[in-house]
């Protein structure tokens, strides 16, 4: 049995109010037990890890990794337990997508927009922040294209964010 | 120097309204001496190359290379001088994007979103068609993020592509 | 500070006398409180990845990880932790180095060999069983090409290969 | 009916042995009628293209592309018709070998080695170059692993590589 990872994408940038929903979200991701993905770098991405890595006592199962575009650990966040270098520059983005069982935008621009697009032809859960700036927020509610029926999943807090996920894994 | 190309991206379902404007892009790239690149499947992709391919006497500079998802032709489309199996998945989508000196998206739905969303990280100049369903038509005129100022060139016919593509060349 | 990783390659075949190098490396590695890369296969990835899941207690830094060809689990063995599929196909083999600090190979065909490729040109520190049929006993205390001066390090038992990554790291 | 395709493989430093090899089997290529694939750098890839280029007439089919690790046109050699940058570093080597109807080595370190090796897991016919210093030397005349029974066939001399690659054609 595999452990439960969820992947959450978003800008490099750093935003407070896009890190903030983050590192909650790394908080709650850690204590329920999943291991966060992310693309390894700063912004959403490092403010999710440094969450999850703040709690304390963190369950064996709630480790953090990243999946860096570059050959090597240049330009993680410090909070990583785990650098996955692919090497494969934006092309990461697919093997951070089907790393995870379940995506959540917040935020975010092209990057993440490529990111969600991915989420969805492989046909991942996915959980888009309402209420911030950036992508996230224009696509939640919203189907991508005629292939899929289940919209992008409107989630206006961590809390409820975190609600879903495990009614998610719990139908699975 | 080496022989421009322009990219063609698009759904690989069948759609008349989508494929004659493909089709007719396919003929005015090819007759202009530009090399087509698209992902090299069926759809806005084939039909752009079978605009192609049709153009007699083609230009020696008018090739049409398809650039596939898989580890041998399997799925691509029969008008392709070329075919460059990746065998990386969607992944592929990068490397279209960057194979491009132009892309032009025509109509499309998550596999069209994340290659412009490549297209702009990668910087490269983008057209995309209105007045038809897909996310061409959504993203016509808008900036993806705060990263470009240039929006994607709103076009409405074929004519009006290829006259911008020209003036782009040329201004290169 | 990341988790320390080591890599293990070699044949998805089962070969008994593989394996058993395998299992106990896997061993060894756990007990050290490495996690364990591989391709996420069966064979040497299989075996290695039992004997690190068989330590008990485990240390919590002693995951295992495989990191997959296809965009699902499908094809890897069931001592994994985690879990990447990549969506690449072979070229996951590039992933598979730059996520291990040290890589070492056991036997192998000619997947392995690209793998020993991929770890030579970036540089990673190379184990080689001997004594075993397969590439590492054919490139054990060789160098492959001019750029590194040293060669793939010749190792004969599971013991005398964890004493030299232990040496390894300490070096770092 | 696509274009014919074979790949140059080998080392990217200038050693005026292997690339007069090179630049002639480029000659042959180009004057067969089927297209040149490389990793589009220098050494035995620049050699072989600026062969390509230099036949005059050169047929319609007889283009030369250069297949690159990074995500422009960076680090090409001059003599490509079409650049295809991928953006996945040394992973391009599949897509060098998966893009090649078939393989001939000439020479070779570690790069070259990876790439004989993806040759042989995707099953593609490999030409090895004998009497030369390099990976094709040492692997002429053998088979890699278990999985196939066709050793990489040893050639000598430019023109009895272009021979064998006739005579494999044409049993296609």
């Amino acid at each position: 049995m595999n452990i439960k990872t969820v992947g959450i994408i978003g800008d490099s940038a750093e935003k407070p109010e896009l890190n903030s929903i983050a590192e909650k979200m790394g908080i709650l991701i850690a204590k329920a037990g999943y291991t966060l993905i992310t693309g390894g770098r700063d912004g959403v991405m490092g403010a999710a890890s440094r969450g999850a890595r703040s709690v304390d006592p963190r369950p064996e199962t709630a480790r953090v990794i990243g999946i860096m575009p570059g050959t090597d650990e240049k330009g993680s966040n410090p909070y990583l337990d785990y650098i996955i270098p692919t090497g494969v520059g934006w092309a990461r983005n697919q093997i951070v997508v089907l790393s995870s069982d379940i995506i959540v935008a917040i935020g975010g621009g092209a990057g993440t927009l490529s990111e969600i697009s991915y989420s969805w032809v492989y046909n991942k859960p996915i959980l888009a922040f309402t209420g911030v700036e950036g992508w996230s927020n224009n696509l939640a509610g919203k189907v991508i294209d005629y292939k899929r029926t289940d919209p992008l999943i409107k989630v206006t807090t961590p809390e409820e964010a975190i609600k879903k996920i495990k009614e998610i894994f719990s139908d699975q």
